[in-house]
């Protein structure tokens, strides 16, 4: 039987394949609890969980807060405007603070990569768990879309995953990666060259600067978020001309398999970097996403948090 | 036996005269419960509910989330700022992200007339309850408003009510004028020409400029809160003249009943819409109404998400 | 057998010794609480404690929370931005809302001195918790260092404790000095003559400009925050200045007794008012202060609302 180790998720990196499906399959059974009328267990009463978040994230926050909740954890928002932080406290004592509090667990976002990694150093009981750093890591992100992936497609072995967009400023990317590869997965890239990192083979796979080759024959379209700043940074000529060359239509949908996934991490820009044809298509599982979303996040925190470690 | 069906609460025009006595009633139960040593039932344990506020309004949102937690829900806010809305999301694509995060109810409040209609048409499964859209409907309000001047004056068939003051911009009014109507109450307004709007018939109740005449008689004298901000942009001379020629001084008091009810919905501009002599005399019911607030949101949460429906 | 009698805490002024070694006593039970696995008592359950905090204070206001949290309390946060206290409401209105709302609580920190004596006269049912009010008070931060400084020294009369810092804006020395002088301290204070009130002797205790000389033989060397503004304001030359002069450097604190206890309210500006060895280093007990925040803040809800009374 698999014996959990881990206290924090800082990426997915370090992660064995073995842990992430064992998270994936505890995940399972946190979706089932979804559906009944009482959505809630004692298996984390008495736990604190602090969520400290630098950066606004209303989204990923409330995935987070829900899960918690559902566990019957205490829950405290510490956000950063206002806090001490803005009075010039180190991230160092702020961690401290918050375990000399009681905390048992603090998810932090933040807009500089290496935050939760610092945090986790630093804290001697509590666990990190990795919200978004900078364009650095999103793990819970992947780790939802690899449950959203699994629960239809299978094991991921030999899966075949486009991700095309604003690959450069995406932390969903890295760790998107990350998890798709070591389920087995490929994983090809595509969107402008402008939106790409210099060193793209440095993320370990392919970049493909036509999108329609690069979905060709894919299980999984996976787009990205564009933000439309980037526009007035130059980096890519108007939100008309992206949607016409990277967002997925159902043109750029028909290279991919009959079956292919439509995924995309939200929130949505339609129009831009997909159609809402395809958004709310019968190959879209942006929603069941969602979803996942707290159930994944409700497995991290009961295997790290609630004794089964 | 009355059994009730309704999931939602966008107005109170749809609503029947028996249903709205219904929630009066449970309400009855609901407030007894605020009394007790230990204020808090598990009517709603285990059920998700989501405080999805556009606008400021810690009142409101105060309130209801005091209801939920009495009944033992799992309450997260969600504030647009800074959010996903604010990042260019749909107000579809925020709906059906917060029914997949599984939520199943939405309490929201936004500067747009018609964002709870659209939300509940939108949601499969959770309740939204409306806590003020633009200047078009404040339903909660009414009801506990229906519920102050109801358990004073009994029924309020044949109650003759009076609001007076900016009925241009206020959301509570339209609400008001509904539920009083339909409970058999004959709602007059007042206020200066330039606060009302152009169409005061279509209100279906009639339009007295002369406050004292519109008071005299009147079971309920309901003030409606003047925001300063109007005086900057002409609709009324200064709010010392306002206070003379509109505000519920003793002497436009003397003109209703003696025994008339003072209601105002919060928060008060003393000494402008009202003199604090009136907001604090024997026939105000001011804080009977912010208390009547707690126990009609749960009679409304408790009848639409409590396994009664 | 004591037998507790408040309902409120404003400051510690109107407090005996007694009650406040009861309560340091009690916080013993709570800080034992915060070890087990299960972090929560069902003490104050059904028991509603609102936070209204107009000035922002996440440690501060995340302490209480946790503490009310632990005890099972429902909490709801109540921010003055966007509330109807922006909106032109009075305090007092604002004070008989939450009472209406059925608060049985409420922790109130506000800019203004007084606000929460203001609250307290007013409310007739609920408790009152000052937070900190303007460059008054700050009680809990008084009771959580007299608690901290207890637990390793043992009873205090006698004991020497010396402040160093920003004594003219800050709230904490303020409290402190109540505090450590009623339980049988000698409280001196040194800083730069332009942070120090004009009336220095009206706190009651000494005033020695040499931080050397203050510190001589002391038991307690506590730390005041500085604020980086009033080096523009002109109160002092430069932080590297202030450090060098007013600074708890090692040469500073070798000044005090052997096993001098380090202390400071948080957050730390490293390197201004405390050089980080001082603070990480063996005498330091700045997290324990932190830690047995939340311990006395549990005391003083359960004294005050858990039945005890």
């Amino acid at each position: 039987m698999f014996s959990w180790k881990r206290r924090d998720l800082i990426d997915l990196d370090i992660w064995t394949r073995e842990e992430i499906t064992h998270l994936l399959d505890q995940a399972v059974n946190m979706e089932a609890l979804m559906d009944r009328p009482i959505k809630k267990v004692p298996a984390l009463r008495g736990k604190l969980v602090v969520n400290l978040f630098f950066e606004a994230s209303t989204r990923t926050r409330v995935s987070f807060e829900l899960a918690e909740k559902m566990l019957s954890a205490d829950v405290v928002n510490w956000s950063a405007s206002g806090s001490s932080v803005s009075k010039g406290e180190t991230l160092r004592d702020t961690a401290w603070t918050l375990e000399a509090m009681g905390a048992d667990a603090v998810v932090v976002r933040h807009g500089a990569v290496g935050v939760p990694a610092y945090l986790a150093k630093r804290l001697k009981r509590a666990s990190v768990f990795n919200a978004g750093d900078g364009a650095h890591a999103h793990p819970t992100q992947a780790l939802l879309d690899l449950y959203t992936a699994r629960r239809r497609l299978g094991e991921l072995d030999g899966a075949k995953v486009a991700i095309v967009g604003d690959v450069l400023h995406s932390r969903v990317v890295r760790s998107d990666i990350i998890g798709f590869t070591k389920l087995g997965a490929e994983v090809v890239l595509s969107g402008p060259a402008t939106l790409m990192p210099v060193e793209t083979e440095a993320l370990g796979v392919r970049y493909e600067p036509d999108p329609m080759a690069a979905v060709r024959g894919s299980d999984i379209v996976y787009l990205l978020r564009i933000q439309r700043e980037r526009q007035q940074e130059g980096l890519f000529p108007s939100v008309d001309e992206y949607h016409r060359r990277f967002g997925a239509t159902e043109a750029l949908l028909a290279e991919a398999k009959p079956e292919a996934l439509v995924m995309h991490p939200g929130p949505m820009n339609r129009g831009v970097e997909i159609a809402s044809a395809v958004a709310d298509g019968p190959q879209s599982v942006i929603l069941p996403q969602v979803r996942s979303g707290v159930a994944v996040r409700m497995a991290l925190l009961f295997l790290c948090l609630g004794g089964a470690r």
